[in-house]
């Protein structure tokens, strides 16, 4: 059923690289790179080249493998584990795999090392794609049930089920499928009538991505300036909104892009169901709060750069004027409705502590 | 204490044309337009040359005395007000100043017309920056309040008065001094230090007016995304938020510029004041509720338009992408703290209904 060319990322044969999209380019331009080095790894995650909390830990895994190829030491692993968890500090998923590599090879001899951590690595990216897919199927019956009961209100006759996500948590995020979109992938693939509200996510215009995605599939979708997710949710235009994450931590509360917060706010504001899904990587017991979650600053020249016609990106500000650039946001838990997970939907923060602790 | 070079809008000695500054150049160039007939006027208003609820009233008055200056006859007068009328749908002041013009001179004799309306367009813009600037007294005691409220606060020493606005209701948007920026303006020159956080609004990116007009004034300030405004105002780092309107129903509701719903949102959750500036002109007892309100739909090219790198705006998204554009949504009256108007602040709709009918 998958109409796309290629996943987010494909693990070449000989072991000794992978190859990734690079989203920096898209929608403009559909590239593939090849990484070979656990340098160019750091960079394409540094650059957002690749990017989404599960991809950006099946590339780290496969980044540290590849630094064990020419450095399995003790020392080795752990410069390169330092190096590479380095380069985002939001995403737990990062963090999760580097050490699930390095738990799988530490007690090896170095000879083998090399070799475990990118069975490892293979590993981990086998079980992304099939965690999300359970994701999608799981989101799949809820999506039928929200469907059943627009259909069967008292009114006008529903026509399509209208969903609203934010940034991109789709196949491009993960390593395939995507996590808030698994289940509208598979709604649309099933018959039910989806529309997807996709919000552009400034500053980095992610939601192009989740557009781009969408267009591949032939999902009815339409792009709205972040702006707008309001006004829709008050009009009664949204019948449901579903996000990625992230980290998620033992409360419940939820880093995610920039923005998350204000729809979940507009969400419950105006009774519409608010998900989030996410695989249990992306689930952190380890903090208990979404306070403790380090949010990551980006450049200000992301937001300060207007392009202008014909030019190149230039800052058209004055020299006093500055930005702040979090990437991310913290949604607090009690605006959440429910949590999906690989392991189905948790309709509470104790049950989601309770069923992925 | 004005510092920057011209009004937003300024009268030929003439009495024939008007000039304005072109805002769809801003901040890539300062460049002042001459418009001397009524299809000029209205193209400017269409095409957001010149924009903000109160410029866009005086304007359109100024455009209806440039066509009685070529047709003043009943019928002349009543194609000229359809057709500025026409050129925007949600701000009331538009209608408000054509009536106003319209009363001023249709039981005159069609010779004397042209230079009653023009004389009655004057004095609309006269009374504009006279209450602005009153709004801007008023807001300052406000302001003021709430620094010392914040010095007051136990804890660490407070250093700056953190506002945040959306949109750019400066004195770019009305003929001089602002509505929500007349209050910034009078504190800073008062020695408050206070710093404004200026969202982006997409999709027109009106914030990098309000920069550019805090720059020319030297008022500290940050640009940032519109997603930002949520993880900004729960980190605590917002004492308050001042928005202009595009109209104020009786009940309080108010039309704003797309986006405007989120902050108030934010901020209602966060237990921060959300004030509204409005001008009297902007109060539209004729609608009950928000509810009524034209909400305009701009082009979806707005959105979709991502500039590649070196080219030309272009859609860069698949063929079956499009874009919905509401230029504005509608805040309701429960989640306004206070109004502020030239006649002063108003705690409830119940008090500005009474105070401003």
């Amino acid at each position: 059923m998958r109409n796309s060319p290629q996943r987010a990322l494909s693990i070449s044969a000989t072991g000794r690289s992978i190859a990734i999209l690079d989203q920096t380019l898209l929608p403009h331009a559909v590239r593939s790179i090849e990484l070979d080095c656990a340098e160019s790894v750091a960079e394409a995650i540094r650059t957002m080249r690749v990017r989404g909390a599960p991809l950006i830990g099946a590339c780290a895994a496969f980044g540290l493998a590849l630094a064990l190829c020419r450095d399995a030491s003790d020392s080795g692993l752990a410069n390169a584990l330092d190096f590479l968890a380095a380069t985002r500090p939001t995403a737990v998923n990062l963090r999760w795999a580097l050490e699930r590599v390095a738990n799988a090879v530490q007690k090896r001899p170095v000879s083998e090392r090399a070799e475990a951590a990118w069975d490892e690595a293979c590993r981990i990216a086998e079980e992304d794609a099939a965690i999300n897919a359970a994701i999608g199927e799981h989101g799949l019956q809820r999506l039928q049930t929200l469907w059943q009961g627009k259909q069967a209100r008292p009114g006008t006759a529903a026509t399509v089920l209208q969903l609203m996500t934010h940034c991109n948590a789709g196949w491009l995020a993960t390593v395939d499928w995507g996590t808030a979109l698994a289940p509208i992938y598979k709604a649309h693939a099933s018959g039910l009538p989806v529309h997807v509200w996709v919000s552009e996510t400034r500053p980095r215009n992610q939601g192009a991505l989740t557009a781009w995605e969408l267009s591949q599939r032939g999902v009815p979708h339409t792009l709205i300036a972040d702006n707008a997710a309001g006004w829709l949710m008050r009009e009664g235009r949204v019948d449901a909104v579903i996000v990625g994450a992230d980290r998620v931590t033992a409360n419940g509360d939820v880093a995610n892009k920039v923005g998350t917060y204000l729809k979940a706010l507009a969400a419950r504001a105006n009774g519409i169901p608010f998900w989030v899904a996410l695989p249990s990587p992306t689930f952190d017991a380890s903090l208990a709060s979404g306070a403790e979650i380090p949010i990551e600053m980006r450049a200000e020249e992301e937001v300060l750069q207007l392009k202008g016609r014909g030019a190149e990106a230039v800052n058209l500000f004055a020299p006093d004027c500055h930005a702040l650039n979090p990437a991310f946001d913290v949604t607090p838990a009690e605006l959440v409705s429910s949590y999906l997970t690989e392991r189905g939907w948790f309709d509470s923060s104790e049950a989601l502590l309770k069923g992925l602790q």
